[in-house]
């Protein structure tokens, strides 16, 4: 059995932002009991991150780190027609993850305790981003 | 057709522990001849890594890079509960991979000649880390 | 339904190689309207990326941008048996992506506008890649 659904979501710029709870719906509608759930950002500049739950600081100290880490406007970057935050979205899209792939267990999505899915924004401007969810299984 | 299998690994903390055989033998066991193997991590403190197999000094060349990119007790980070290994830990987490899917061919793992799965360890006290595998194919 | 096709590519040394339509043949052909497509190197020395598609200069950005991240000849480097780009080579492996998941939809890769997907060789020299490519779905 497949199911296939594709939400949006309009960010408000740079942040992650959760997700967790709508994809489980799709899985929990799809009505497939064991399997895995494959879920797509079809963007190159946010990405999707499965982080700590619990406390907001770890995102926060995660936004930091990559912030400095690929700063906007660093000077190597020859590709800024849209901003200094143009190519360091890149950059950060290619450092963390575009797909995802999750398991399904009772027709729910089977993470550990402390997992969230989020999608990470990286563009300072608000976005509406396409999130494609696959679910295989029996 | 699909298989299911949960395996658990007590780490002796910091460090890459092989676990290639292990998921084979899921493999193997389930009896797909032709599919995919999706190895799951239900942490956000370890991660799971494909790396050459076969001279030992990679994998720690690896730490050394990763304990100086992501240093612990960055002063940049608040989420420090668990100590100076806490925050590390996530971010070292988001920066590889929890999730990791493989080809299956005759009923095993079809990697290439020098790649092997590790559980990467990124606290410094030994944890007990979840392994999920679901195998799907034909 | 599940299709298995393999491809080798000759890359002419470090740099990223487009492969999207490669593996939209192999979807076309596998006859498969709805799934995922699974996209694996079989290497530890060269990753799989997404990236934006439609200027170069992006890659090139990002090819600089590793080259100062994971710098050949890192004095921290042991592994060094092949030379000064055969630890950094493994490094950026591991901090990218050796696997792929990719939606399938009407029987065709279902990326975003500005989505390719890339083969990114990390030797200077030229090397032969194997990738493996599953299709699932129905």
């Amino acid at each position: 059995m497949i199911a296939r659904q594709v939400f949006s979501l309009a960010t408000r710029g740079r942040g992650s932002y959760p997700i967790t709870d709508r994809i489980d719906s799709v899985v929990q509608e799809a009505g497939i009991g064991t399997g895995i759930c494959h879920v797509f950002l079809q963007h190159t500049s946010a990405s999707l991150m499965l982080c700590e739950n619990a406390d907001p600081d770890v995102r926060d100290d995660l936004e930091r780190f990559m912030s400095r880490h690929v700063p906007d406007g660093d000077p190597l970057f020859v590709h800024v027609d849209e901003g200094p935050d143009d190519m360091s979205a890149h950059v950060r899209t290619v450092l963390t993850h575009s797909d995802l792939t999750l398991p399904v267990r009772d027709a729910r999505l089977a993470l550990g305790t402390w997992q969230g899915v989020y999608l990470w924004e990286h563009r300072h401007a608000g976005q509406r981003r396409r999130v494609m969810i696959t679910v295989i299984g029996e």
